[in-house]
């Protein structure tokens, strides 16, 4: 008779049968010429050029098994690279994942992770192409990102000029007021404040709009992981200006219900999470004046000469999330 | 007066800091059309497509601080990357790392981990291009090695065929050497025995020589990470066929001074660790017996009908690392 508890874990698998569940688990996409089962995959790259990106996360700094499970920080972790590549106008074509595992994990969660892993990348027909399984006390994920410029070239961090606007596409604050909530340890029953933690535990990037941006001429493009204004304060930085934000602009962002209940909720101010939140992944670009922007894209500030970032004429520290602070 | 030791460390600097101090180290060679600093980097890749492989190391599964220093640490790390692309017979671009480093970490080991990773890549004409810092308690290194294949069919595991030869090249055992002489905790004052303690923490994959068996027609090829009996399975497994080793041709590897010297120190089978030691990132290939194989490849053993591998007739079970057993 069986009476302690029955969980597979990772170490009853072993090393060769993880990769082999994991893999056997990863549809491949057209630009995965190789996929995983050798020592490297191999990509198309139809561009002549690949985009790359990588991104290392670590249990109990960029997640918490007790507050998202496999499959959310699977997307999310394939969002947050994902979303580097998009923000340099490239189509993403691929991951590849390194994965450090307890050996007391259990399969379920891993099996959770591979599908977050499987889906974040379908919704931008990229594939999990390769990656490399070891033994960790912590869940660790090393994500690389690749990506094909489609013949464009990349929206860098460096080309804003005086007199470009500056817009943002998808969600902002959304993860900081999820996050704020399950902080405070909150009852989260209500339907908007649930979807704040949901916008914390797996972020929603707008991947065509950074190929779109790049398509209508961004002169500056980044995606947005530490906090809008001290992202803004890298493309001021890199292209020598200064970014001038207004207020008013961000009521679609702070009057976003999730946001705004949360605020309510907390006695916060929904606009400090919208301007200095992170992990939202939503895209930020400098355009030409005269570009007409599509939904989603949406004017929060202009370009004007100097340096820095402002909001309504303050000028604003690089408030932000610093890895060593 | 300062009493205390005054060493500054990745804390002081803060995650900015520290990525500037990074970058500021690393050359960039041709392939990288855009470098550390953005969103993404962006790799030539004039090929049409692009070999990625990535890794995943653990200080005290991978390394220990205690045993190797920073600059061993760095060129290890990117060698272990770098051999995989090599093994399909691409040429090594550019690496990606994400960097997982403790706050206390002290800036001349940083320092020495980016000049490990910049000597490596330049020896076979790589760059570090971009990368992500974070925090963590213990050093953990995600890297990623992209390689541009040239025009050339990847060599995968899967093509060997009764009748062609197997054949390594680079260095066997001188890993598993070291790390027994380490793990003894035995003096190696003697040259030899320091040279295989040398040769665990810092292995010296074959580079070029992958580039040239995939130009001679190499059929199979992989770089020797957990053992050569073990990856050699792979090729077995893969191609569908049985290898068949010669003992006596592992007399180069056996008599290497350095695994001579130490299989005597410590009354160990230097054959042993030739054929089961991880580490060393020699290459091992099959290819059409009438190729003429150039220096450093040296025939050990062919390719009949069957599965598995064996030595002198005996099977032999896939003894290796699995990092969860």
């Amino acid at each position: 008779m069986c009476v302690r508890r029955c969980v597979i874990t990772v170490g009853d698998l072993g090393e060769f049968g993880v990769v082999k569940r994991i893999t056997g688990r990863l549809p491949q996409g057209d630009a995965v010429m190789l996929g995983p089962g050798d020592d490297a995959a191999v990509i198309g790259a139809p561009d002549g050029r690949v985009a790359v990106s990588t991104d290392l996360l670590i249990e109990g700094r960029h997640f918490r098994r007790d507050w998202s499970g496999g499959y959310d920080v699977g997307r999310k972790a394939a969002a947050q690279n994902l979303a580097d590549v998009a923000a340099m106008g490239a189509r993403p074509t691929c991951l590849v994942v390194g994965l450090g595992l307890p050996a007391d994990l259990p399969v379920d969660w891993l099996d959770e992770l591979t599908a977050g892993f499987a889906d974040e990348c379908a919704t931008v027909g990229a594939s999990v192409a390769g990656g490399d399984v070891t033994r960790c006390d912590l869940v660790v994920l090393g994500v690389t990102a690749l990506g094909d410029l489609g013949g464009r070239a990349p929206v860098t961090r460096s080309g804003a000029r005086p007199g470009h606007v500056v817009a943002v596409a998808g969600r902002l604050g959304r993860s900081a007021a999820g996050l704020a909530l399950l902080s405070a340890g909150v009852p989260v029953a209500a339907p908007a404040l649930a979807e704040a933690v949901a916008g914390h535990r797996r972020p929603c990037p707008p991947y065509e709009s950074g190929i779109e941006a790049a398509e209508l001429g961004a002169s500056a493009m980044l995606d947005v992981s530490d906090g809008l204004l001290q992202d803004l304060g890298h493309i001021a930085q890199a292209s020598g200006v200064h970014v001038e934000l207004d207020p008013a602009a961000f009521a679609p962002f702070t009057l976003d219900e999730p946001v705004a209940a949360a605020a309510k909720e907390l006695g916060a101010d929904a606009l400090e999470w919208v301007l200095s939140g992170g992990e939202d992944h939503a895209l930020a670009a400098a355009f030409p004046a005269e570009v007409r922007l599509p939904e989603p894209w949406h004017i929060v500030g202009r370009v004007t000469e100097g340096s820095g970032v402002s909001v309504l004429g303050r000028e604003i520290g690089q408030r932000g999330w610093d890895h060593f602070r």
